[in-house]
Formats: structure tokens, sequence, C-alpha cells
């Protein structure tokens, strides 16, 4: 039942309204590995620096995250600099040192290519189609891209879609990929060229679900603060796969159950800086907030008709 | 088990991507009316010119909609003129020709003033608190407002919270009102100063329910087209009081399926222009979308604590 990610490993220097974090631990396949890694082991690909402190990614190999499959190569790591003003929903990036990542390519290690569940964070869309390549019969691909992709390599992106089983995308990145404004009709758009499931995550408002089956809501957790949205996306995932992985079933009420899993770590993610609040979380509290997002949610039918329409009229 | 709208009943020439419509059916206390009235009976207070339509009204009076309190004055009756672009969360007014309106002062019939129920329109906060001196021992009062008042009579606003049971706000209303951008707290500082309760709406994002109990959300009903959102506010407050009115009951699992009867009604209401969706609304088409609402929210958790966690580590 393994499940391997390929992503950034990266370095983080963010600035918020709160405070500033410099060269701290980023990037997606390290947002992903320490939301998912506590539910399932996971494998993770992709390479970092000789700069990289690699020391920092103890907590994940403590928690079973396998790292053959992360390269060390000769020169600088991937460096991610940006800010986020009051709006705290966009990022507004000041520097991207590419560095090492420039020339990423993807290699799964051999235990890896039998993996059953993949995901393929955003990178490349070319290099998530050599991903699928190297892993022989997947059960669940899921798959995260940017506005960068869907504007300069839209081609890639929809052979990709053919070959995945569920898409993550935030409301402005299905918008510009169907070019519908409508967001159900730009999901039933996306499952059309492949995918059997289309996650909207639309950040405070929560995320959408979409299948065959119709449509499930999960609202954004209302934190008081959101001290650092870095990585609340890859933690989504994160948590969403690593249940998915742990249940290893898939079917509408896991999958429903795997959205509320993703929105918990998300909404983990967001409390600290980097990965800081995901390196010290128990799965009790994961639980412990699946179960009040629960509360926040549901209600009970009227128990007979007749009292929800009422003594006055019939 | 009365329950009595204080609104506007007005003319509305709407113009959105997908059509116009001139001088129909409009104002907060025709939504409400026409929401509410589906599950209990209503009794209206408003004023009209001259000019009116009245007949057109006959589908609210066939459903138990009482019109004592509807006041016919010489002179043209309230008159909007809005436009809407594709972003159809933003109305553009064009003109706002108050007309009788103007000059409204809510004088409620004697035999409405022992009602249990009351929802306050968006009208001055003046006129609402004397709405609220005429009224002898009201079970729960809910109001709503708008920028306007909350930029001009903010002083009279604070005064009738203290008197108030449940507000009702949009995203941008509470942070103008309460100076705070985090609607956790903005919720917290609006039920300081009296109301047990607020609600959030949140346009094509839900609404939300703060009580001392904690959060309850709803998403938005997912439609392919909204077409005229005028009145789903008002729709919204009409569901909610009118399920809750229909029930009799003020607990919290009353409140959380008034959100959602509320949200029902608002969907409802942006379907078609003016208030035509609502008028040929039957009560089951309602009951089903409630059921879509449950479906669209709900998930079961874990059968065993094992299932989340997983089977890889401990």
């Amino acid at each position: 039942m393994s499940l391997v990610v390929v992503g950034s490993v990266a370095l983080d220097t963010v600035e918020t309204p709160f405070g500033r974090a410099e060269a701290v631990l980023g990037g997606s396949g390290t947002y992903f590995s320490a939301a998912a890694s506590l539910f399932h082991p996971v494998r993770l690909v992709g390479v970092v620096g000789d700069d990289y402190p690699v020391d920092e990614l103890g907590f994940l190999r403590a928690r079973g995250v396998d790292m053959e499959g992360l390269e060390r190569a000769s020169g600088p790591s991937f460096h991610w600099v940006g800010r986020y003003d009051f709006d705290l929903n966009t990022a507004h990036t000041i520097d991207t040192r590419l560095g090492v990542f420039a020339d990423f390519k993807p290699q799964l290690p051999a235990s890896y290519r039998d993996a059953e569940w993949v995901f393929l964070a955003n990178i490349d869309p070319d290099l998530q189609l050599e991903v699928l390549d190297q892993v022989s019969s997947p059960r669940l691909v899921a798959c995260d891209t940017m506005n960068f992709w869907i504007q300069g390599k839209k081609d890639a992106l929809l052979r990709l879609l053919e070959r995945i089983d569920l898409m993550l995308l935030n409301e402005a990145e299905i918008r510009q990929l169907t070019g519908k404004a409508n967001l159900l009709r730009g999901a039933r758009e996306v499952m059309a060229r492949g995918p059997k499931a289309v996650v909207v995550k639309k950040g405070e408002h929560g995320a959408m679900l979409y299948t065959d089956e119709g449509v499930f809501f999960v609202p954004g957790y209302p934190l008081e603060q959101v001290f650092d949205p870095t990585g609340a996306g890859d933690s989504f995932a994160g948590g969403f796969l690593g249940h998915l992985a742990a249940g290893g079933v898939v079917d509408v009420e896991h999958l429903r159950r795997a959205m509320v899993y993703g929105s918990a770590m998300g909404s983990f993610a967001v409390e600290r800086f980097s990965a800081g609040r995901l390196k010290d979380l128990t799965v009790e509290e994961v639980h412990a907030r699946v179960r009040e997002f629960r509360r926040m949610t549901h209600f009970e039918l009227a128990e007979r008709a007749g009292e929800a329409l009422g003594s006055g009229i019939r």
C-alpha cells in the first residue's frame, strides 16, 4: 500500500504580518510528507542541494517517510522568498531561486515503482508525466498544478489529465484551465478529460469535492489567526491521500472523510511558520479536529415532515 | 406563534447578464414573506404607493400573508434600479427612488403586537427600534442592516443590538461594524453587544451561524447559473425564521436546520427574476433541497480509530 509523493523539498523565507522566518523547511513534497505521514508511510521523491539542512527532516524519517528517492545534488537548494500581507489569501513572490530544482528529473527508486497511491505535487507537467511512466499500476494518482503551468504547458497538462484519477485545483486555476466561471461546470469539464474526481480548494471558504455522485463541501476551519498560509494546499493533499491510503478503500464515504482530513491538516499547517505545527501534531489532535468539523456541519432533518411544514398553511 | 416582518415592498428594475426585468415585485418584506410563508403564516408591515400592482401580491395572500400592516400611501412606490455584471456578488445601484418609502413610519396593527417572531429587514435602525417598541414580548427578534446604516447610524444600530436575539450580516458588513477582519472575532464582538446568535452570509460561499455553542456552516448551493441575486438575503431570512416559527423551538438543532432552510430558500430565489421562483415553489421542493444539503455536507467518522490511523506507524 505504498504512497509516493513527487515534489519540491525547498527552503522558504517568508514574511507575514505576524513575523518572518528565514530559510526554513518548505516545499510541496515536505508539507505533503509531514501531513500524510501521520496516517501512512510515505515515499518521497525530490532533490535538495548540498546546503540543505537534511537533519531537520529527521522528524519525517521518524514518522516513516522513506527518503531513498530524495536526491542530493551539488549546488544550492530551491529557495522561495515570499510575503503575505493582511490578505493572507495571496502570496507575493519576491524571489524564486530554483537552484538544483531547475534540473530536477524525478527518478523513482526501484522499490517505489509498485506505488499504489501517487501524489504529483506542483511541478512541470512534463515531469509529472515522466513520473507516471515509472509507476507500474497505481491505484489512485492525484495531481496538483499552478497558473504558471496552465498558462505555459497546457497541452502537457491536458495529456496528464487523461492519466490521473483526482485533480486538485484552486478556484482561479480551475477557471483558468477550463474557461468556465462556474465551478460546477468547470469541474465537469475537468472530469470529461479524465479524472474521476476534482477537488476545488477555496482557502478560507473551504473545499469542494466533485465526483459522479455529486458535490461534497467542507468549510474552512474557523481559525482566529492564520499565521502563515504557506503549504496549506500540500498539507491538505497529504491529509487527503494519507487518510485514503491508510483506509485502503476508495469509495464515496472514504473520499468525503479524506476531504475532512485534508481540511484539518491544511488548518493545522497555517497555525505556525513552516511545518512547525505539523511536526508537533498528534493523530489524536487531528481526529479531534475532524470531530469538530463534523459538529460544524451536521444537522438533523425534521423528525416529521409536519414540523418543517408548520402548523400554518397546507 | 405570529411572525411579523417589517421591510420594504418595492418595485425592482434589474439588469443581469441574462436579461432585464422592468418594475417587478421586489423589496425585503416581499422576498421575506414569499419565503417564510411556505412554512408559517406571515404578517407584513410596509408601505406601497398608489402605483403598486397590489394584485401581484395575491400569491402571498393565498399563502397566508396578512397584509393589514401594508399601508397604501399616495405617491410613487419605492423603486430600485440596479445592475449585476458577471460578478453576480456585487449589485450596482443605478437609481434608488424612495417614493412613499421616504416617509415610512412602521405602524403595527393591534393584531400584530403580540408577535412572537419578528424580522426587522434592512431599514433605518431608528425605525427598527420603533418597531420593537410596538411589540409586547417577542420570543425572537432577528435583524438585518446594510453598509449605509453602519456608516451613518452606528449609534442607533448599537442600541438596537442590545434588544435583538439574532443579527444577520454579510462579510463586509460585520467587518465594517466591528472593525475586525476575522469573522470569528467579529461575531464574538457582535454577540458581546447583545445578540445570542450571529449569521454571516457569504453569498456563493454559504453562511455561518455563531452561537455560544460554536460555529455551524452551510455551503452555498452549487447552482450552474445564478440568474438574479436580488433578494437572496431576505429569502434566506424568510426560510430561516419561517422554519423556526413553524417548529416553535429555538435550540441548537432547530437553529442549524433553520440555516439550511434559509440557504435553500436563498438558492431558489436567485434562479429567476423577482420572486418568480419563490412563487411557484412547493414545500416538497424545499425539503428535497434540504436533503441535498445534507448529502453535500455529511460524512461518517472512521468506524475504528485504527482505520484513520492506518496500518503503518504507531
